[in-house]
This record gives C-alpha cells, structure tokens and sequence, in this order.
C-alpha cells in the first residue's frame, strides 16, 4: 500500500510519452496527484500545478512518485538529488523503473536515515499462495485482448470510474506496473514466480460483496507467445463472471512479434470463453472495447457498428467514446 | 549440467513412494545411477549397489543427489553427516527439495571450503530471455495432460529411449525438477519469472538438425486452474510439431482441485491445437498416452482400443504397453 497523495516526479522527461505512468495518476486518480515536479529541460507538462518538495509536503504530499519512465528503466544521476532530498524531508518513494531504487546505495542509506519507504512496484512484496480455484463471493470483471497494449487498463478503469458514477460498486485491481502506481497497490503478475501466478489473482481478487464488481487489469494476450502464460492465469485465477474483449485493429502484426497476426474478435471470444468456465462456469462475455486511436471518427464508427452486430455484443472505445454501454452490460449480470 | 554419474542418497525415506526422483533416475538414465547410499532405517531400495561415499567416488561418482523427497522438502539433520562428508570428500550435491543447499550454513561452509558444487534445481540459474516465437529448426513434441500428474514425463521419457533404441535423434528436455536431476539439466519452469516463462522454453530447446526430436516434458494443465499458466508458456514457448495427449481415467477431479472435473481428451485435443497452432501452425495432435495403473490389463486395453477409435489416434500406455505406436506417428510427421 502506497501512501497518498503522491508528488508526481517528471524529472527530465523528454516529452509527454515519457510520462505515461504520471498521466495515468493524473487521469484516473485525480485526488492523488497533488502536482507536478520537473528538472530543467523537462518536456512533459500534466498542467497540474508545478511544487517544490516542501511545497508539496505542506499541502498533504505523502509519496514522491517517479512518473517518468526513460531509456532503459535507470534512476538517473540528476534525478538523484530530488529523491534523496525527498526523502531527507520524510518521503516515501514509489517507482516502476527496471533500475530498483533498493538498489541504489545513496536511496537506501537515506531510506534508512530517515524512515522513509521504498516502493519498488515491479517486485512482489507478498509470498503468493498456490491458488485453490475455490470460487469467491462478490463479481468480477476481465478485459482480455487481441494482443498486448490494446487497452485493457484503460478500459477497466474507464468502466471502473463509470461505475462509480453509477453508485456501483467497484474497485480497480491492478496487476501492472502502472496500474499500482495509479491505485496504490496490487500484484506486478509479470514479476510472480510461474506456480503462484494464478494465486496470485486469488489473492488480488478475494471474497467480496456479491454485488461488488472487481474490474481485474488484463495483461498479455492468449495469442501472445511471449506473455500469455500470464493471461491464462490471470483468466483461471480472476474466476471472471464477465470478459471484455478488447482490440487495436489497426496493427499489423502482433507487438513486437512480426510475423504473427492478430486473431479476430470471434476467435478471442470462442478462445477465451471456454478457458473461463473452467474457473467459473457461468463466465459470459459482455461486450468489446475497441482501441480506435488511429482511426478517424466516421471509421471508429462504422468498426463499432460492424464489431456490434457481427458479435451481438455492445461494442465502444471507451477512452473515446464513453464505457457506459458495457457498464449496462455488467449491470445486467 | 550437473556432473554424472551418481551416487543416489536415499537418506531415510520411509518408503519407494519417497523416492521417486531416484526411481526416475534408475529407470531413464541407469548409466547415471552408479548405487544407492542409506541411512539406518531407510524402507527404500532401488535395487542398486549400497556403497559407501569412498566406494562410489572410487567407482567415478562425482555428484551425490538428494534422491528422496521428504514431508516439507526439508534437509534434515541425519542427512547433514552425510552431505557435509560427500562435500569433503569432493563431491558435488545436486537436490530438489524446497529447503535449499545453499540456505543451510554448514552445507554452503563445506562447499566453499572444498570447492564442491550445490545445485538447487528448483532455482534458475540463468537470466532467461522474453520470448520472440521466431521459428525454430528441428521437431518438438510436447506431452499435455488432462490434468497433472498424468504421466507426462514419463510418455516423453519412454518416447525418447524408443527413439533411441531406433536410431532417431531426440533429446529429453526437462522442465521440472526430477527431469533436471534424471538427465542433469534442464529449466525449472514452475519457478521462472512470468514474463520469462514461454522464453525459458526457448531457450531449452533451441534450433537444431531438420530430424532431431526434443522431447519436451509438460507441466500442469491448461485446465488445471493453478498451474494452467505454465502450460500455456510451454505450448507457445515449445512452438511443438506434436501434441501428445496425456490422460489418466480413474480420476474423479482435478489432482488438488475438489469439485473440478478433468476434461475429456477431445476437448483437451481442441483446446490445446488451436492454441498451439498460434506458434507452429504445422501442429499436429500425434497421439494419446493414457496412464493405466489403476485399471486392470483387460479394463486398460478395452479403454485403449475405445480412445483409439474415438480420437482416430494410436492410444497406448507408454509405461505398460510401450510407446511404440507413439514413436511411429513422430516418425511419420
């Protein structure tokens, strides 16, 4: 659990790219992100307002958060200086960085200093149990994808803050990098030993309300050769009552696998389904969330409309065009 | 690569049961099983030679593995003797057990001091790579189950001698601990890092010659909800030219799984190809391996005969009826 608010370090971001993990607090979190602070030639503004540490500290500030990712995952040495002030002033420090900040000698002596925490997301803090498949009370969610970043986050956190807004509850469950920044806490599945993985999502998912709705970040792809291990078990361990299918259909390949296609929505649905009922039989797929960045509006459109009667299911962007049919869908469960 | 042949510790294993990884040793790979070593009271006996550490290490043992798997995979205190004097005397160990060598003082004491070797299967030792799913030269097979502990090693263990004994080039690929002891190398894949799993079986079975067989050793069960993960990482990250389906019909639920019931093999056939076919789409189901220890002969070959027909696959028992029609379907392919 990371504490909050957070200070959302940019550091020198080249450009907004770099600040993923810091738009992603700002957009879905907004009462986490206090502000912003930046290092001479940062690129990336969140235009929230600019803070120096004790700035931010005076106005609640609990957590400097690294909300840059640069080359190479490494905690540069003109970024340094501000983590160690940090937490010289009684910080704590959350990264996502490859680089560990228990790795860094002069992060952790000043850690130990000062009692502050070190937040390393990307390693998993919890000896994970072996999971038990015993089902759990309370609904959950799943977005599975075409293949990887197709917007499985977004659209579980889209549903999530809809959701809210409905007076549904719901609660995001995040088992990547950025999505536990963004929370404060969940399970980084790509760092879990293989036999715990599905446990993992157990444990991340446990007994809950039956009218709660836990929306579980997808990862990978089932047609992803490279991640999709990590998919199957988030699928067995989630026990999702519902799947959204989500797509880029744009791509021409899959990410960072040439060579390989995408398979069709039809194909994740008639893929994924059956591998859900093995977990919770009464597992059903409520709808598509298309990805239609690089589409213009009249195209989006037209794919919706054609995705939705080709499947039967409601389909939307909904980073653009609003998640609240497939919250009808869950509401409908 | 652990050092052969061996010297098997038996310790005190109060029964055959206990050690199964010796057993396994003996039967695939005798060249390596020099003789046993028992403690008082030990209910074990592989029927090999009893020899003393100096008997055996006269005889060219170089490496003493820990053959017996105990409650809670514990080194306990009447193996220390022995262990700590092997390593004196300059043996190598090599173990399985969750309690590692190298967490126990004494033990990492006599090594460094003595220049011996400790392998720890159950930890990688390597830095695995991500997967690329680029093809590679040369044929794998892959055994998957409808469930664990179906037999899955034991179908590619005897596939392989057959291979041998006519004249075909295949290697044993091990992906679990007892496999890594039996043939002194190999991945333990239920302990590799998520995202490193499907490349982890990469990495086991690289390219090699046009007619050369790897004879991959499955895990789990994609419909095993705890391990079903591993599975998937090893379909994709196996890219196999052949699936051979793994049953044992006796059992009424999913091995650790109450109230789930095993797959039949035609949904494990069209569960797993499809799957398969997104690394290799030359994939082919070859046959079916059915685990018959608890039905009698004529119960055992009246469900053979019965599968045979109904998948339109050889069936056999590889253990009680050999493997060679197994054999001859890779040989076809």
């Amino acid at each position: 659990m990371i504490e909050t608010p957070y200070l959302l370090f940019l550091g020198d971001a080249p450009d907004m790219l770099a600040a993923k993990v810091a738009i992603g607090i700002r957009d879905w979190r907004p009462a986490n992100a206090l502000g912003q602070i930046r290092l001479p030639g940062c690129g990336a503004d969140l235009g929230l307002a600019d803070m120096t540490l004790a700035e931010a500290q005076a106005a609640g500030a609990k957590t400097l958060v690294i909300g840059v990712a640069n080359r190479g995952g490494v905690i540069s040495p003109a970024w340094k200086k501000v983590l160690i002030e940090a937490l010289e002033m009684g910080y704590d420090l959350a990264s996502g960085l490859h680089n560990l900040l228990r790795d860094e000698g002069d992060i952790v002596a000043a850690a130990q200093t000062h009692g502050g925490t070190l937040h390393d997301v990307r390693v998993p803090t919890v000896g994970y149990p072996i999971a038990t498949g015993v089902r759990r009370t309370g609904k959950r969610c799943l977005a599975v994808g075409t293949d990887c970043s197709v917007g499985k986050m977004y659209t579980a956190m889209a549903m999530e803050a809809e959701m809210h807004a409905r007076g549904m509850k719901a609660t995001f469950r995040a088992t990547g990098q950025t999505g536990i920044l963004i929370t404060g806490h969940g399970v980084p599945l790509d760092a879990v030993i293989a036999d715990f993985m599905a446990g993992s999502v157990e444990y991340l998912t446990p007994p809950n309300d039956p009218d709660h709705w836990d929306m579980i970040e997808g990862q990978g792809s089932l047609f992803h050769v490279s991640y999709s291990g990590v998919t199957m078990a988030l699928i067995h361990g989630g026990q999702p009552d519902a799947l959204i299918l989500c797509h880029e259909p744009t791509r021409s390949h899959m990410r960072g696998l040439p060579g390989y296609v995408l398979p069709s929505l039809e194909t994740l649905r008639d893929t994924a389904l059956p591998l859900a009922r093995v977990s919770n039989p009464d597992c059903v797929v409520a709808g598509v969330a298309v990805n239609t960045q690089h589409m213009d509006e009249a195209a989006a459109r037209a794919y919706l409309e054609k995705a939705e009667a080709a499947m039967g299911l409601p389909a939307t962007d909904p980073y653009r065009f609003g998640p609240g049919a497939l919250v009808d869908a869950l509401a409908a469960i």
